[in-house]
């Protein structure tokens, strides 16, 4: 049975090395106790106050009555247990009151969450993003002033970047900010989509919103970032009068309901004050220093709800009695559990990759956090930069698209049962398929890995990602048993490389149709990094098996392997056929014409 | 733009043929005019009747008070309209007052109405179901007492297989039938999942129930099928009392939310009234002889959402203006319809191939269907009957699988919007997700084809398809521009066959092993029947390009010998490393054990 503190505790101490961090100056008050405790806290309260009422909220959306929004009262439960338990503020600074913990070790406990219900964990999970950023930009007092109020949990956060004629395209953004005497901004605007936008839970609610001053750079060089709050605060940190910030609407979403998704105006009595953060202009850098880590969010939350399916369906086929063996010719004989199936066990596996691959992709993504945090090195450090900086558009984009596929294959398991509210799966999959869309579509993450990240520095971060490969194939060299993964691996490096070259080289000459097919590279890549990621869990696996385990260990490593066996032997061979179509440079869906269709 | 008449035309005129139907004896009514007059009938019903309340329908699912089941009353309205213009009675013969039109015209017609709001549709669907089989098996009184009655459209029809502890294995269902003197039986049991199982949109509905005889063989061989009305009929065809069928429940369906979901309860005051249709014991050959009708609708409702998404994504992708060419550096130039990026081309362009050519697929099934039925020379018709047969797991799987992920890529191309209930592709992908699940799972659908279909008769029907693919490709080659695809095809059909011969051969050795894989080996085999349909689509539009067509005309001819090219390039491919697993018979799925999980 698929059991989450096992696998945590896999991935934490046996994958990626969580003991090692603790030697370092800024988690040096850490060790594996502490964190062990912060875990256990996030399972139970995960069972407690987030798993009993993710079916309701999804049945009871939030409601706006034209002056408030209304959510089911288990959600302000579990903000509470969230926020009350510092989880808020489990990476930040101690100074700030944050727990401080090792982002790997922060991240691993909103798997508990995330697992229960995701879109209830939306809210906390948006508050750290906000607070996050000033932390990184803001100034002492506005750190005082909202950063800690959210890691106390009376603030929380969004952030407010998208408007409604302009999704993708933050270059073109509207919403103005006109500098007042006293220092601060009027805002004037609309955004769209803005995910925990509005509703009670928190005293206040901290908006980090994307603005332009007028008379700055066009496009996105003319972008500040502001902080917003919904209502004003008083220097003695207690809440004053209501900003001109109003809820224009709801927006009803298929899945994810739970977290509100709202159209806000931004100063429609002309009174919208708004702060400054950082320097003026720099909004949309600041934006990206911190999008790294909100598009791991989006990634583990993604993968998250895959394993979340893959938990139910593996239990569901235990207990489901149907069929018989296709060499049981006798209608007499016991029927039996669905999982003795081959297709169902197909199904199950390919969940197990895609769910628990995707875990792990975003805990190392984690972890380069930390490494770019911390190390003291200044080349160690620059090269973990660049390596979650090359993979974030795959750790983001490849959760979100194969974790839609493994509850895609969740409720194929249940059948009729998956397709009906009465069973969780459904959901799932609902929930799921936001995570495609937001914080940069498919083609948007296709666009930054090829177009940016291949190409940035002559090739740096690439080099460095390939870099890292090599050293997990030394690695498991030095192990038994995984010599063919190692070879497979070894070709699917050589054929990137040559891709990469073929599709890069055009990119000189006629950069719109060396970009036409860049979603498809970005997928091509992803069968590349997660074959890497199954190396390192092999490795490991490998590793626990060599050391005598339990029956129950045992069995664990064996599936890691399995899991590993199925990524290698039926996502990545299709890179092949990947790599003819890019290396051809097909330029079929870019000739179509408008008129065709 | 996509213009659904002008695509039926093309199909029904261009490829498929119709005319040549009007010179058979069942068809001599019929005409081009006849038949547009039908078209252009449902086409107004669809956008008066259906169209309006595809959404509401979906915001206000049925209710069910313990009495009564209660549906939004524009399905009352539906439901009239449709079945009063004859539509329940389109392909039924006419001394029933049925239309008797070919099967291939009639199936057109609904290609109206699934577009339109596909779980209103599910009620003639499912009647026409129902009356066809006692059309194929019942007796003279009968098909006076219920089927036309049906055809009229004051009874409605459904199909009851599935029980709650036995889902596709219809061996091990309990439901008994116990011979009565009067010659009726009585039943008692169970069903679930019954779709338009209860509502009040008719006088009456008739359940075609599956039933066992007590005293009868096991497993299949014991299984008989049942007339079981919701109120008894009296001799002279009025309605008489309540028979003992009761709602137990109405399930909660993520989609296709207007077709009532239900399980039923016969005989629960022992004193339920069944008739029994045709012999006892032929239950499940008389379900399969219609099988093949049923899985065609099925296909084509999922094609039908496809499309429908299709259609709204290049509208939208159309009016929606955002970002630049990745040339254009000038930030303050305007922004293009989101329709000029090759990314959105390339999801509208993958859209059109799914949607159109399930479509097209499915109507060569129907098409097969009036061949069956009405040829007179017996080879001709004998190879019509096995081609047929060993299209439909293909015909149900693939539409269903791509129709999908082609509403899937519709959200997609909407982005946020595309996410919420505000806008209508969100409810086709809900919709859809149903189709892989009824009228036999992707697994079922499978096993059939490698299981069953490819073996049978010494491989007579894969002789037959792989005959039908050469004359296409003969035909093709007469065809200017076509010589990459015939080629294409041609390999694809070697690979094709070569797998076949290396996974059948295992069948006799290790059967378990053979069909593990079955749910692969039905997706390679779709990719070759749809490049099949791709290059007779293709023959098609090369022949009206010749023929010196309107501007119009000519987009649309074009528009498909792109999307002909889309399929053969971006999907072909991948039956490369589909082959090379089939025929190395991967066993990681069938290997892994229970525990690992």
């Amino acid at each position: 049975m698929p059991n989450l503190s096992q696998e945590l505790n896999f991935l934490l101490y046996e994958v990626f090395d969580l003991e090692s961090l603790f030697t370092r100056t800024r988690y040096e008050e850490h060790s594996k106790e502490t964190v062990d405790a912060v875990l256990a806290t996030a399972k139970s309260i995960a069972e407690d106050y987030l798993a009993p009422h993710n079916a309701k909220a999804d049945a009871n959306e939030p409601q706006f009555d034209g002056e408030k929004v209304t959510l089911i009262p288990e959600t302000k439960a579990a903000w509470d247990a969230i926020a009350g338990a510092g989880f808020i503020g489990a990476s930040h600074d101690a100074q700030w009151g944050g727990i401080q913990l090792p982002e790997l070790a922060a991240r691993a406990s909103t798997i508990h969450f995330n697992v229960a219900n995701v879109s209830t964990a939306g809210y906390p999970f948006l508050t750290v993003g906000a607070s996050n950023l000033i932390e990184a930009f803001g100034s002492q007092e506005q750190k005082e002033r909202y950063m800690q109020a959210m890691i106390e949990g009376r603030f929380s956060g969004t952030m407010a970047l998208t408007e409604p004629a302009q999704g993708s395209s933050l270059a073109d953004i509207t919403t103005t900010a006109v500098p007042q005497e006293d220092g601060s901004y009027h805002l004037t605007g609309q955004k769209i989509y803005i995910s925990a936008g509005d509703h009670e839970l928190t005293e206040n609610i901290v908006h980090m919103v994307l603005a332009k001053i007028p008379g700055g750079p066009a496009g996105v060089k003319g972008i500040s970032l502001f902080i917003c709050p919904k209502y004003l605060v008083n220097d003695d940190g207690t809440v004053g009068e209501r900003n001109d910030v109003a809820l224009a609407g709801l927006l009803h979403k298929m899945g994810y309901r739970n977290t509100t998704s709202t159209v806000l105006s931004f100063g429609e009595k002309e009174n919208c004050k708004a702060y400054l953060l950082g320097e003026e202009h720099k909004g949309l850098a600041y934006m990206f220093q911190m999008m790294n880590e909100a598009r791991i969010g989006v990634g583990l939350g993604a993968a998250c709800l895959g394993y979340a399916g893959y938990d139910y369906s593996v239990e569901f086929a235990r207990d489901r009695k149907q069929g018989r063996h296709a060499t049981n010719k006798d209608p007499e004989s016991p029927q039996v559990s669905i999982i003795e199936h081959a297709d169902v066990r197909r199904m199950l596996l390919a969940q197990k990759s895609y769910g628990e691959g995707s875990i792990a992709l975003c805990l190392l993504a984690s972890r380069l956090v930390d490494d770019e945090k911390t190390l003291t090195d200044a080349a160690a450090k620059q090269k973990a930069f660049e390596l979650l900086d090359y993979l974030t558009p795959v750790v983001k984009s490849w959760s979100s698209k194969y974790g839609v596929k493994a509850n895609e294959l969740a409720i194929q398991v249940l059948g009729g049962s998956g397709y009906i509210r009465e069973y969780p799966v459904e959901q799932y999959y609902r929930d799921n398929r936001l995570n495609p869309i937001h914080e940069g579509t498919e083609g948007i993450q296709g666009l930054d890995l090829l177009g940016r990240k291949t190409t940035l520095g002559n090739g740096q971060l690439y080099k460095t990602f390939l870099g890292a490969v090599q050293e997990t194939i030394i690695e498991a060299k030095t192990q038994e048993g995984l010599d063919d993964l190692v070879e497979a691996l070894t070709r699917s490096v050589n054929l990137h490389q040559e891709t990469t070259v073929a599709v890069t080289s055009t990119m000189r000459e006629d950069v719109n149709l060396a970009l036409a097919n860049a979603t498809e590279y970005l997928d091509f890549t992803g069968k590349l990094v997660l074959a890497w990621v199954w190396l390192k869990l092999s490795i490991a696996a490998q590793k626990g098996l060599a050391q005598n385990p339990s029956e129950l260990d045992k069995h664990f490593y064996l599936g890691k392997l399995q899991a590993a066996k199925y990524h290698f032997e039926w996502e990545l061979p299709e890179m092949q056929s990947q790599a003819e179509l890019l290396k051809s440079l097909n330029s079929t869906p870019f000739d179509m014409q408008d008129e065709w269709f």
